[in-house]
């Protein structure tokens, strides 16, 4: 199960009950960030998530508005008694960015680990595997993807009919190869089919490009920017590279996923609601986010 | 006229419904910010205070409680389309700390002049002179005093007795030395006496030292921290350079200020209010701020 919570869906400037888009992941136990925008940590604490287990934090681009609330969130880890290290990941860029954030706050006890990714890099966080994949915004720019693989089922009759020893059963389901007297056993001989484990797409800030379709493709959950909503601003999305509203629920209908988290927004639309019944006219399945949007993704919608 | 609003009252982290401690004065159609740590933009915008006509930012110190709302306010600024350039007062350090902020915030399209502050130096915004004054803290920090002078009234009896010509009484009423035909007519010779201003004083993070103690010598207002009011905690302010509520009671009680304002409560302290009446009885006019805590002090009073 995947649990994630959108800190803020403000884009630019946090306004009054709107903070910067940000999102929490959390999964088995560990948690991750997606930008950290001014404010973050408030929200975090406006809904009691403690900031100080965050396992790593990714970071999309450089500009302020992703980025200003990481000197905040790293003190206030250190006053929350944090001694483990944290990685934060980012394009490249990052060495420079951190560099000013350890300007700012630098009185933090704990280690931090940069990583700065090449094109299409892929990382793990215990069982969740990230890639990152490009966007096109007005300074580098990278979106995420997430997924929670599924193990297959264990299937007895398939172990039985390989002549697997009882005694290996329990470690080969574990994904273990096991070789004794000349003779190796593969996890393939006592699993069934593969099955399709869970996929969240985060993409902010970017125009609609293939690269984020593709990434989006059967998406259990596309979250990404709706900056504009009112179509006299398309030239201007166009000219900023943001995305309208309406192309993020065209690239989400032909990506096919499952549903579309818009989030993002100027600080000139002062009611994104407003653009709910357009935007569903195009993907049925879309969400105009408020801070605090939450849900709970468990494999298949309910199967165990 | 000087309208001062407090528009946080935290200390260390901001936690929900408490922003960090900084001070916006408004003078004269003028604007100053003291400290700005994570959120200050934020409840500005709570406040329907806009941030784009900010003259001057001072900073007490460089913990990042204090100063990590700079890049976001800055470009919240500019996103306001700001272009004035913008002036930032800070002990020294200053310079250092501005380098992460042009790190995090890179598009910053106004001027902005950083000036550091020796010991005990002053400057001036229009009409207000702002004096700093060492404070002892675990890094070095200077507290602001800021005095708003008063004109003396115009002595009609006294000009017409030093046979000053009326042409010359406007001119000379607003501060102006006037010479002709080898005459020269000066101020003094139409004003009356010299009238008490208004005095604010601001002092966090801090221990009650003796230069806290004189700049707040009979101010109308002092706002200081309040870190702690539980006397169990009296070794821990000692040892991290805070001070107690108590101690600030006192020293505001000696210096005969008009005004108390504590701020800057631990993030440990859940209800100042619950000492309230224990600081009361060491200095009566003392007010347990709140966010937004907000004053209009005229001169005198209510006088004209």
């Amino acid at each position: 199960m995947i649990e994630l919570t959108l800190l803020g869906t403000g884009g630019t400037v946090p306004l009054p009950g709107r903070y910067l888009t940000s999102l929490l992941v959390r999964w088995s136990g560990h948690e991750m960030l997606i930008d950290c925008g001014e404010g973050t940590q408030i929200s975090m604490k406006e809904r009691n998530l403690p900031v100080r287990h965050i396992d790593a934090i990714a970071i999309t681009h450089f500009h302020a508005d992703h980025t200003a609330g990481l000197p905040g969130l790293l003190l206030s880890m250190a006053k929350a008694d944090r001694t483990e290290p944290i990685v934060i990941y980012g394009p490249k860029g990052l060495h420079e960015m951190m560099e000013g954030v350890r300007l700012i706050a630098r009185y933090i006890p704990f280690e931090i680990e940069e990583v700065e990714l090449e094109k299409g890099d892929s990382f793990t966080v215990d069982n969740l595997q990230i890639t990152s994949f490009p966007l096109r915004h007005s300074v580098p720019c990278i979106g995420y993807t997430m997924e929670l693989k599924r193990t297959p089922r264990f299937d007895k009759e398939k172990a039985v009919a390989n002549h697997i020893p009882l005694k290996y059963w329990g470690r080969l389901q574990k994904g273990n190869t096991i070789e004794e007297d000349g003779v190796i056993y593969t996890p393939d001989q006592v699993l069934g089919e593969e099955r399709k484990g869970l996929k969240v797409v985060y993409a902010t800030d970017t125009r609609p490009v293939n690269a984020l379709a593709e990434a989006a493709k059967h998406a259990d959950l596309l979250i990404t920017e709706g900056m504009y909503g009112d179509e006299e601003k398309a030239d201007k999305a166009k000219l900023n590279r943001h995305m309208m509203m309406q192309e993020a629920c065209l690239l989400a209908r032909d990506a096919e996923v499952s549903q579309l988290w818009l989030t993002h927004y100027s600080p000139s639309m002062h009611d994104p609601f407003q653009y709910r019944d357009v935007c569903r006219s195009i993907f049925d399945h879309t969400v105009i986010s408020t801070d605090g949007q939450h849900t709970d993704l468990s494999y298949d919608h309910g199967e165990q």
